[in-house]
């Protein structure tokens, strides 16, 4: 198996809601959208889907879950302290909801934490450990993020 | 804000335990590991980090939250259905748990969820509606995945 992730979906409780969240309050094009699953493309071969808890759920043969909770966190990673706080404040403007307010981070760079709509925590991250080559390698300085 | 993901981090109730399975077991090889965190590369940009539950909420300034549900689901394409089984099979041999054994899937391919040892969940796909152009734009014929 290779270290791949094509697809994150994030369970929520309201497709629509998800939808103005996101594309309208963020601005992130939609590779596909209805009223059931919405699609956004997040890197490279990586797609952010955005479907009913419900639908995941039956898809999986399982139960329901609450939506939100502190299991997985997304982390975005911005190239200074200032768009640290630039993004928080557009997160917030769409809707968002501010978890950890913008601080110095333990990986020795500034960051926060904030909730979409269903409680799912982005990471919003200035690491100056950080980096990406050409190639897409990530290349990471101790202390490391998280 | 942009529309990209950085940092994948799952909460993990043992580190080492979540270093057997992907790293050992699957053989993904590890961007960084201590004791403490294990980062893995899984796209372009972009890495998967294994961190403790604890370590995790502490950070975001919240308490933790019970492990795995299905809030969140990481999807991990393949070239064909057989390699759907075979992905399966690996990751079982690796300690995960089939939670939705190898089937036809809604979306007009083939499909199956997994959890790792935590209860977070990957569903392998092959769907021949998805398709990553050489810039990384990926297409999705409907009926869409998931």
């Amino acid at each position: 198996m290779d270290p791949r992730v094509s697809i994150i979906t994030l369970a929520v409780a309201d497709v629509p809601r998800s939808h103005r969240f996101y594309v309208d309050g963020l601005g992130w094009p939609a590779t596909y959208a209805d009223g059931d699953v919405v699609f956004v493309q997040v890197g490279p071969g990586l797609l952010l889907a955005l479907w009913g808890s419900a639908d995941l759920a039956a898809d999986m043969g399982v139960a329901p879950a609450p939506a939100g909770g502190t299991t997985v966190a997304l982390a975005h990673n911005v190239a200074s302290a200032r768009e640290v706080s630039q993004v928080v404040a557009e997160l917030v403007t769409a809707g968002g909801e501010v978890v950890k307010p913008v601080q110095e981070a333990a990986f020795g760079g500034t960051h926060a934490y904030v909730a979409d709509p269903d409680g799912h925590v982005w990471e919003i991250a200035h690491n100056p450990g950080w980096s990406v080559a050409g190639d897409g390698i990530v290349t990471l300085q101790a202390p490391p993020q998280p």
